[in-house]
Order: structure tokens, then sequence, then C-alpha cells
């Protein structure tokens, strides 16, 4: 989905600077925590590229698979910080990943100075900014880098990274995410690429009721679906969930909402998000009407058994037909 | 906007059909109801194409410069059916249009069988299918044919039309609102014009205020609203609203938010035509949760005075700082 | 629920006035249109209290019951207002109201000068007050009076009537209001009765939603349901959703929450007048952020099978178990 | 507002050991830490039954009122800790709280065994169980006991208290808090104080906003406020919103919308309850469509000026008149 590389080019001398302070051979090992389902095929292309691994998942289940391949396994984050001054953390929620970096062994226990930490889990950004403190306070630098797009592009080695922390080290952390990414974009301090993802996907779920809620009246209204994506594709009512993956049936191929609205990114993740959303603008004192009721809408969904289904799957929650 | 300009072809022998059963001689006489902000340059056009016109406006005022002009100016809408076989009606509400179509002197009263009866004007779809029953009751054609695009669009020509009525006619209704705009859509059975229009507004004020809240939230989380502006814009979250009108000073040139909210589309209007989606989704039992509180935030800001400014102000409305 | 009788008093003359304009003798036929589930107990309370009965309805079956038991039951509303000059209608909808005075055979076809008309439909009070003008043309009266109190109140006479309309017959109305209800409240003008309906519903809703919300939240937060019943019914959250009519099963006795939801106030009832509210809101351009929500999560639970269940299985509705 | 005492009545063995295992003359030192517009006659009420204090407060001219009148100032909560075995914290938000009980100079760091610390702040109930887990690890026992009631009613020691915590601590609880307040409920396991209040507070949110929107429309259709106001409150949308703070001026005596909304309850401080009601909700994953609006409605209204304003003055930022 996204097009551009390097939103900012840093200068020669930074980026010396930065591979300088670290290992001098680029290949050496790189330390990941957290082998779930996106984990997984996000360390695979780090292998792919060469990269050897020093893997943890608090499930060791997880990790068998990169142990069969030669890769060293340990047994606690900290471990990991202890062999590898590159870190990259893939974690399901703000708490996992404060326990990875601030825990009994968690990854400051050991942290070598100029390490290079790198949390691509979606969290709340004022836990972001509270992990960069903690890891600036051992001399180590943390940026966060969220993702964009899923298994799949996981698989593919085509996720987007929204990247927040020191611009000057950004070219260090495009080195690595460039092996797991088709698009790594720098936006701004500490906190900025979870505030970026998190904007988005709140947009994103706006967009998609909408699109639900416009393309169920107009049926009702007695407009052909397919005619009416159209005429909203070509107007002012066009976004990405009209034109790239319409929630209704039969209106494009390729879609969720062709396949019974599997795969795709469930109902539950986007709750998750709007989570998210929630949190930071409750803490920025930010108004957010609809994002609050998208937030409200997909927790319903959630309760009245769509979670596992794709987020577009909203369209058919609105439409079952009423008995009277 | 739009870029296509026939979603149907009607069949020659349908378009035979149809100018046959009018006056055989196409530049005859066309009236015109309403010749207000919208009607006036709509009137025009045709008059540029070579239309003589019969018109009529509650105000005798805003006929003048078209009797000056040498048209012929009547003083009932009954009197222009008296005179023309088409007829076009563009009026600010179902009251206005029923008045026109219905009342002691309206259209009904002298219409001739045959006539096409185009009515322009974005009113509730139930009303417009309850003018074409009783136009089809006195032999006539009634057609439902909404624009999008404002005043400007009005004046050069570029509106776009959705019609809805018998697909037969179509042909003959394109003949006069072609002149008058470069898209002339055919979306369905009568009142699905309307239908059309209603649901891409909805969906437009949807996207609209779910993009100033991303944009505000993301701006008081740290975020470039330029750089924000070009992430969601390569991502899920793109949409009209956010790609083409950003609401945001600064983002873009030549849209209301670059010029403090002048000119575009008015709160007042986008709450009126969400006033239309509530009734049509109330009447016909569709959810719309999103565009309900789209319709009562727009309400809100006509209270607040943002009346008078484009559309887009609702990112104004919200960043208003907070005083604690 | 309601405890007054006579909000207004109105003087003696007054009432002579209007009851000498009138038959005499107070025992002449009333008409009754409606026979339906709150029109059959209305009307039999009328007979109870000695009132002969011309009666209408649609479905001739709804009638035969009157017929059996020696009331006059004629054709058409025409008939009725030829035979009675005091006529109560009971209607579902707008459009019922509207076809029963202004149909082809309606009231105001045979309507005699002087004629007291008390329309008891809950429906649009713009709609009141087209049908009040229509009446007054014909030399008669027309009061709106819709009633709050369901099939129960409705039985047992205990109903509570809204009255809108000239003070000076409401004196008469209540001659007959009273009959069937134990409380009469004047409201003001032709339509307040509606809109005082409308906005006590439109309240309603709002509490029992945020009754059920409140509940649900603490009961998730660990607090016993009676007992946070009891500590918002001590506070400043008391409500008559929370107090008397609490949604939560086990919390209160002889509440539809303690059998299933039956019986009760159903959700499509309620979606009805919430629509009624949101349609007079649209028009006077009234704000109700939480009345528009509170219609859309009606016409949700309507879509999910709560049709029939009492409206305060909104409660159940929110709180069905997430699986994640 | 509340009229109970004792919801629970706990048995004098467990009265007796909770006082035991205390200092035995009951007028031992107090510790308050937290001198702000509510601490200050909190701690006033205190003295006033003969108990000695030990004060802290993070700004020193706080304490100054309490050194004058021969109270013990200290320097840090720690040192609070040190003197007294109960304490009392009465902090703005959950930040404070933590760093009071937490911090480097907390009150953990010099707690006694079997001191009973309770803190009357009102904070995320998911801290106040956090805080409870540290507490109980150091030996000694954490209560949440937020209040009811604004500085008036701490003046005059006429707070509600609602309780969370062991039962068996309740009646020492009680001792205290009985000084301070009419009215001290105990609500069952820590935490669940801090969840009724919340409770209530977003259930009031709620219904001020709905009798606000219901009144105004009302208004609108004609109806005078106080008719209206009378006949809400003898029907099923009476609420303390309706019938004890109507937000509409004119319509009661000595209540904020009769005086400019002066006084009463903040609408900022609303929006800080309805976002911790947010927080709730969002991590028990609890559907709040009404509240998470109100939420955002109080965000809007601190927003445009309202901050400052008690909370019913949602009535006058919902009706500023239109101007078109």
């Amino acid at each position: 989905m996204f097009t551009i590389r390097n939103v900012t080019a840093p200068t020669k001398s930074n980026l010396l600077k930065s591979v300088c302070s670290r290992s001098m051979a680029s290949k050496t090992p790189v330390g990941f925590i957290g082998l779930g389902n996106m984990g997984n095929p996000m360390a695979k292309n780090l292998m792919k590229h060469g990269y050897p691994l020093i893997i943890y998942d608090v499930f060791p289940d997880a990790c068998k698979e990169f142990q069969d391949a030669g890769e060293q396994v340990v047994s606690s984050p900290a471990d990991v910080a202890e062999k590898a001054d590159r870190i990259i953390t893939m974690l399901p929620t703000s708490i996992n990943a404060i326990e990875a970096y601030s825990g009994a062994n968690g990854i400051l226990k050991k942290v070598k100075k100029g390490s290079l930490l790198i949390d691509s889990s979606t969290i709340d950004p004022a836990v972001s900014k509270e992990l960069a403190k903690e890891v600036e306070k051992m001399g180590a630098v943390f940026m966060d880098a969220p993702v964009s797009g899923g298994v799949g592009a996981a698989r593919s080695g085509n996720l987007t990274f929204m990247v927040g922390g020191v611009e000057d080290e950004f070219a260090a952390a495009q080195e690595l995410l460039g092996c797991m990414g088709s698009n790594v974009v720098y936006c701004g301090a500490v906190g900025t690429g979870q505030a970026a993802k998190i904007c988005n996907n709140m947009l994103l779920a706006i967009s998609m009721i909408g699109t639900a809620e416009a393309m169920n009246l107009g049926i009702r209204l007695g407009l052909d679906p397919k005619l009416l994506a159209k005429i909203l594709n070509m107007s002012s009512g066009r976004c990405w969930s009209s034109d790239t993956y319409n929630p209704v049936p039969g209106v494009m191929d390729g879609v969720p909402s062709a396949n019974n609205y599997q795969g795709g990114f469930g109902a539950t993740l986007m709750a998750k998000d709007l989570g998210l959303a929630q949190d930071s603008a409750t803490s920025t004192k930010s108004p957010i009407l609809l994002g609050s009721q998208a937030h409200q809408i997909y927790r319903m969904m959630c309760a009245k058994g769509y979670s596992k289904k794709d987020f577009s799957s909203v369209f058919q929650f609105l439409r079952e037909e009423e008995t009277f």
C-alpha cells in the first residue's frame, strides 16, 4: 500500500556513525523476541537475508522451528540482549512489551550500550515513550516500528513499517526492517510510529463502517450494489473501503466480503487498535466522536460472534433483516 | 469528479421513440422552474446550447435577468407546463418541490401528455416517488436528477447528474442534462438518483469527520500534519477527504481549508443532506450509526456559527484548544 | 405513572360552552376508529361508562366483537363522522391517521361543524398540526392525545393521555378520555401532546440504555448487581429505568427483566417512537446526539431478533459474552 | 444523596480484631496526603473529631494552614507512613496516586505492618487493585474510597464514600470516613468503590445529556419548559437530572442552571470521570455506546469554553440558536 521507502534520507555521516557504533559486520546476530503469527514469518525473512538470529518466545514451542534451522534459542529477553546488539520485538499487547523490556528478566537487565531496540508491536504510544526513556537511560536506542499489512505481507516481506525515534538511527533500523517490509516510513520522534498506525486504523474503521452504512442504505432504497459502489468511487464518497476492500458480497472479487469474511483483518484486532486510539485520545483530550463510536461498534460485533471475521463484516452486522 | 457519461447506453429504438413522442425539433422551448444560486447558471447553460426557455420563480426578481435576455417569463408552474413539454425544476426543499408540482398552480394542473419533467432538487426519495406517481397519472414522465458539484460546476457546465426514472427516457433526459453537466449517470428506478446522492454525501460526511478526528489526534500525538496526510493517503485510511479535500490548513493548496473554510460546500447544506439520509434510513429501517452521528455533528456545528463555512471546517470545530 | 389529573382547570363557563356546542345529553354516541390491541380495550371502557359507539376498523373482524355487543358498525371513517360528533381515533402510524382523516372516505368528507375529533395515535406532531388545520377549516375541533401505558393500562382504564389543542375544549376531551385513563394532562397547543410523549420516550430510551451500560460495566468490574442498583438509586444516577424497571435479571421482581423480557414495551415500538423523535428533531433542527444514537441502537436490536422483547432487553443485547 | 450508612454490618469480633491490630487509642495520629480543594476540608473534619494529623502535600503552601494549627507537617509520603498507621490519600489523578504510594519517597517505602491506607482519590479501578497488591505485600491494608459530593459536602462533612476492600476492615475505615461523610457504603472487593462511582457518574452524564436533549427538543416543539419537566417527572423519563438538577434555566431554583451554571460539578471533572469509565470499559471489553458518546460530548464542551461551568450546561451547549 505504501509506495515510498525513504521519507527521510539520513546523511552519510550519520549512517556511518550509527553503523560503526555497533557490530562492524552487518550480518552479526539479530535478536528476535515474539515468534507468533506475525513474528514467525518476519524472523524468517531476516534469516533469508543472512542474519543469524538469537531467539526468545514465552512459548518454547514457538522457537522449535528456528532451533531446528540452526538458530540460537535462549531462555529470556535478558539473554537475547546479552548476545545481540540489535533486537526486534513483536508482541501482542502493551503489557507483554513492558514485560519483555522492563520485566525481571527483561532486555534492560543486560542490554549493551549502543544497542538498537526496535519494537514492532502495536501498543499505546505513551508506553513506547516510556520504554524509550528507560532504554535511553541504559545508553541504548529505542524505536517504535509497528507494521501495517497482515500475515500474508509478513510472509512475502511486504509489510509497511511506521517508524518513530531518533532520526539519526533511522538508516540503521531501515537496514533490518527493509528485509521484512517493502515500505519503511520515518514518522518522527519516538511514539509517532504508533501514532501514525493508530490514526490510520481509526480512520479506516470509520470509513469502513460508513461504507457499510451507505451501501446498505442505498440497497434498501433500491440501488444496485455494484452500480452504487461505482458511483461512490467516482465521487466524493470514495475511500479505500469502497474502492479496494468493498464490504458488500458480490461487488468485488478477491476481498474478504467475497469469501464469507474469512481471512483479512479480524474484528477483534480492529477493536484492539480502536481501544488504543481511544486511550490516546483520552490522554491527549482529543475529541473523537466517530472514532469512539466505531470502537463501540467493533466491541459489540465481538460480543455478537464476529470476532474472528474480517472487519468488513460490519456490513453483515448491520444488514441482518428485520423481522417486523 | 465523475468520469463516465453513459453508464447505460439506451438502444437506438428507445431513443427514437422517446424523442418522437415529444416536440420533433430538439430546440423547442424548455421550462425552467427555480432560478436560485444553482438554477440560474444551469438555465444559462441551456440558453447557450440554443434552447429557448420558459421561466418561473417564486421571486420575480430572479427572472428579470432572463427576461432581459429575451426569455419568456410566466406567472406559475402551471403556465410553464402549458407552454413547454420538457421542464426542469431546481428547488431547495421537498416542500417547494411538492408545491411546484402539486400545488394550486402547480405543473400538474396543466401538464401535457408525454411531457418530460426532470427534478434536479435534492429531496427525499420518497417524495420523488410520490411525485412520479402523480405525474404518471397525467400521462407524463418524471425523473429525479439531483446534482453533485456546487455553483462553480453549475457555471462551467460540469455538474454530475444522478438520474432515476424509466430507462427508456434516459436518453431524452441526457440531451438536456448534458448541456449543464459533464457526467450524467443512470441510477435505476425513480428515486434512485436521490438515493445515490444521499448515500454518497452521507459517506462523505462520515469520512470527512473521520479524517478531521484522525488528523487532529495525530497532530496532538506529535505527528507533522503533512506527513500524516501522506501516510494516510498511501494507506488504508485514504479517502477523498484526506487526499483531495484535506481539512487541515497547510496540508493542501486550493481547498477551503487553505482559505479559512470559505466557499465550498456549506455545513448547512451538509446538515440538510444528512437530514434526508436520516429520513430515508428511518423509513427503510436501515441502521446508520455513524451517519446519524455525523448528522448531529453538523447540526451542532450549524448551532455554533459554522453554518456558512465549508463542511471541512469540522476540523476547526474539533480542534479549538482546551483551556485546562 | 402520572399522578395529576387536572394540570389545567378550565373555567366553568368554558366547560359549559363546549358541552353545549355539541349533543346536550352526554351519553350520545361516540365514534371510535381503530380497534387494535390498544383501541379495543379503550373502546370497551367507553362502553362501560355508558357511551353508545359508532365503530370502524379497516379489518372488519376487529369490529365483530363490538357488533355482537350491540354497537353500530359502519363502513368508513366518513360514515362514523356522519353519525357521531365526538370521535376518537387510535391508529398505528401517521399514514393511517392521514388516511382516516383526509382519505377518499375519511372523516373530513362528512364531519359535522363543531365536532370534537381526538386522535390518540402516536404520530409526528407535524402531522397532527396539519390534520388540525384541515379539521379547523371544516369548523370542527381536533386534539392530539397520545397515550402512555400499554395494553394492561388500556384494559384497566389507567392510561395517561397527553393532550394538545385549544384549551377551551380540554374539558370536553377530558370527559371522554377520563373514561379510559387515570391521568389526562393538558400540554398546550395542537401537537404538544405528541411532543410531550416523544420527548418522554426519547429520554426513557436514553436512560434505559445508559442504565444497561452502567449496570453491565459495573458487573464486569466486580460489583454485585443488586448492590450497584441500590447505590445508583440512592445517588445521582437514579432514574425510572434503574429504580422502577431495572433491566438486569435478578435485581427486581415483577418487571420484564424478571421474565425473560416478555411483555412490556417492545423494542419495535421504542424504535418507532425514536423515529418520530428523530423526524421532529430534524425538522426543528434540534441536536439530539444521544437520542439519535438510542434510535440506531433500537434499530440494530430489531435487526438482531429483539423486536418483540421488552425494550429493557438492551441489557441482554449489550451483555452477550465475548468469545475471545 | 445517600441515605444508608451501613450496607454491611461487620460482626463485633471483626471490628475488635481490626481495631486491636492498630493503635489502641482511637485518637492516635492519622496521616493525610493531598490537601487540595477537597482534601483541605476533609482533613479539617478529622481535626474537629480530635484526630491529630500528620500532613503532606507536594505544594508546601497547602500545608501551612495545618502547621499553623499545630498539626505535624512532614516532607514525604514515606515520612507520613513512618509516623501514622492510618493514612488517607486524596489526589487528583492515577499518576499522583501511584507516585504517593510507589514513588521513590512513597508510602510503601516506610509503611508499617498492619497499617490502614485509604485512598479517596477517583482513579482507575485497575490502578486501585494494583496498589492494593503492593500494599498487601508489605503486610498492610488498602481500601479505595472515592467520594461523591463536592467541596460543599466536604466542608459540611456530608460526603458519600464508596468503599472497596476487605470486608473485615470496613469498620475501621468507617471510623475515620464517618468523620468526613454522612454515608459510607461498602461496595465489595478492592476497586469496587471506584467502579461504583464511575458507573454512577457515567449514568449521570448520560441522563443529564438526555434530559438536555429532551427538554430542548420539547421547547422547540412548543412545550413550556416547566410543564414538560413536570410531565417527565411524573413519567418514565424521570431521572435525577430532570427532577433534582434540571438543566433548563427557569425550571428549578437553587440549582446551577438557575445561576448561569456557576458552581456545581464542572464539565472538566465530568470529562475526567468519563475518561475513567472509558478506560475501564475498554479494559473489560464492555460496550458503552452512549457512555462513550457522553465522554466525547464533554470533551467537546471543554474545548468550547464550558470546562469550568457545571456539567448541566450541556443544555446551553446544545441550545445556542442556529443562524440560518
